[in-house]
């Protein structure tokens, strides 16, 4: 077989759609985000993020930045081992213990990212509890698709936020161990799960409850718990899943739930047990970050300030935006070729960059601008988005796309 | 279903075979390596650690460790986002293009970790090669394993290092498309592949070769390269995956490989696309520290100076150790409880701190301490280990221990 011949003709397949990838070659200067050195046909020119999941700047935060060089400088650069063998730090055990406490669980487990701990806990609690069935929302992430179909569990899926529909396959179900996987804001349309529904589903069914709260931790809830705190739910849920890579700005993955169970993942999970762990500055980074979104709420209320003044103003500009009550604002265009386009004049013209969010992100024909505004956007900067994205909407005629 | 108590039946179990792991909680100490501070008992103590996989102690070099502060100082703590979405930065490309110049492919791909590196770039070929077969080596690491698994390609083990058994496997597979997966240095065993007999199998039957460097990059060959590079055979493998958080000190993992395979996997791998970018400044670590190992080889000859003088030091003692070409020396104890009340021996009573390995990370019966040997252990530190392990030897009667 002609390998390369076959690699060349499915990304040639990509290219015919208008699916093929072209990555943004960015240069973050800490300190002016979301202004960013972004490389372009040989030189640098200076854009405006408006679409990183370094929701909050955290990134940027100087408590956050300093704790990360300061354990550089006291630790090294890496852990040198697997957590089992000399990669266990005081600052991973630190991390763990903050976060147990940031979601009222008795315990924390650390991974090398969000993507991980979904894949490595859902496929482990799926394989190793006997006859388990996993019950998965519709439009779960990758990350939770993959580590059920991993597990090679018996997988049902429910209808999108519909808790009717999972009692009724909770009910189809029987008498077997049930897990309940969802998230709570959904990454591509912003929407916001029916926890309070959800989590009675589940009690009533006697179901083991697991949220993604990747795209909430750090910025719902009085101390950045996520829904599942701003909600008071979260003791009622058995996993809550986060990442430390977008509201708290550096990476890495985590689960918290009960000591028995996280001691179980900890114990079984192949993606926790056989790789390097996390730099210990990494996980000093976060830690950081996570103390400081407990107690200021700074970052919080500006970044809905700021949310609320986009969404206003793209009403009244007459630009098809997804209603939601998250910090996601996704403008619909409908097509890969278009939203390609239209990212590609908002860089060129008006040094505005919104990365186009095409298949296999979100399903064909919903293509989109994903626009997530933070508290460091200024209000010069959304007076220069909102005079882009009118004149880019009445030249182009965009306004008919899906919305 | 009374889940927490499920998990916890299942952990007595592991109790029960002395397979329950405990971690060991350090202090890395920058400048001190392999000296560290361990918590016990509420006290911090001294160790020198021997059972590191930061095998040339780059996890403080200094241009290293330079290089992280100055870019945690310049572009913040994170990336902000995926690659494709706002997480693509000079200091990944950099680093990628520095590790296709390493291995002399044409491109490389950065992955969160080696364990993500391999589960994803391997499902996702086994996956979209229709009809592909992928032969792996019985012994292949976790990683590997469950990402062949996660392919639901047909899957064929051929026996250990034996391209024999390899040739008639692949006969046996008759037409189709054929993924021949190995490592070069086995983690546990420290044994070394014969690698130019497999790569001719490999050629003679027109698979694709994949190789796992994990234990050899940044330690064998003239520029770190791995043992493909020292035998001179890279251009003649297909893929060759490697970690950053072993040798080279920091966190993260790769493939290499032609143009086309390379951007075959960035556009199909979940495992790629749907993930938080590695930190801009664990690239810029990554890459300070594969171009100090490009040309410094004083890091390599005191490594293999160490490891000579501690293998024939218990030749003398008399200790069981696994014979191997490479740097990693395996004690071995063959018993569960037995290795672990060593490491707990020498640790309290000699401050030296070698992890037991058990279950699972090696076959049951074949639990051992595994010596990593490396630039920054001096010849007292050699002495120290030496008559710990000669006095516990004597103590304990465990070189009837299988070997
Ligand atoms: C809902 C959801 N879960 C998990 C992840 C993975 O988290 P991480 O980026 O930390 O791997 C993402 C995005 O990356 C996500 O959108
Ligand atoms: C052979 C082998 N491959 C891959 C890995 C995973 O690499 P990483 O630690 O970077 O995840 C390891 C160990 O962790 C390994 O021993």
């Amino acid at each position: 077989m002609d390998f390369n011949a076959h690699f060349a003709t499915q990304l040639e397949a990509l290219k015919a759609e208008g699916n093929y990838r072209i990555f943004a070659d960015l240069e973050r200067r800490c300190g002016a985000f979301p202004q960013a050195g972004c490389h372009r046909e040989g030189g640098v020119e200076n854009v405006t993020v408006w679409c990183s999941n370094d929701y909050l700047g955290m990134g940027q935060n100087p408590e956050v930045v300093q704790a990360m060089v300061e354990t550089v400088q006291a630790c090294g650069t890496g852990a040198g081992g697997t957590r089992n063998i000399s990669g266990n730090t005081v600052h991973h055990l630190a991390l763990e213990a903050e976060l147990a406490d940031l979601h009222g669980k008795e315990k924390a487990l650390l991974f090398t990212s969000g993507y991980v701990s979904n894949w490595a806990a859902l496929s482990t609690l799926g394989a190793k509890i006997p006859g388990a069935v996993i019950l998965s929302d519709e439009k779960n992430h990758a990350s939770m698709i993959e580590g059920i179909r991993h597990s090679r569990a018996d997988k049902a899926l429910w209808k999108h936020n519909d808790w009717r529909d999972l009692d009724r396959k909770l009910h189809a179900v029987g008498d077997r161990p049930k897990i309940v996987a969802f998230e709570s804001v959904y990454s591509m349309d912003g929407d916001v799960a029916p926890i309070r529904e959800i989590i009675e589903v589940c009690e009533a069914h006697g179901a083991l409850s697991y949220i993604d709260e990747v795209h909430a931790v750090g910025m719902y809830g009085p101390r950045g718990g996520g829904v599942s705190e701003e909600l008071g739910l979260a003791d009622r849920i058995d996993v809550i899943e986060g990442t430390l890579g977008k509201a708290f700005g550096v990476v890495g993955g985590y689960i918290t739930g009960s000591a028995a169970l996280v001691d179980f993942v900890r114990s079984y999970a192949s993606g926790f047990i056989f790789t390097t762990a996390l730099p210990p500055a990494v996980a000093a980074a976060a830690t950081a970050s996570i103390r400081h979104l407990k107690t200021s709420t700074a970052e919080r209320s500006a970044q809905k300030a700021r949310v609320a003044e986009v969404r206003a103003r793209l009403d009244r500009a007459g630009i098809p935006h997804l209603a939601n009550e998250s910090h996601i604002i996704p403008v619909m265009i409908g097509d890969p070729v278009k939203c390609r386009m239209l990212s590609d004049i908002l860089m060129r013209d008006w040094g505005i960059y919104v990365q186009p969010i095409n298949y296999p992100t979100v399903p064909k024909g919903t293509e989109r601008l994903r626009i997530t505004p933070g508290p460091a956007h200024s209000t010069a900067d959304i007076d220069h988005l909102m005079t882009a994205l009118t004149s880019l909407w009445s030249r182009c005629a965009v306004s008919h796309a899906v919305a």
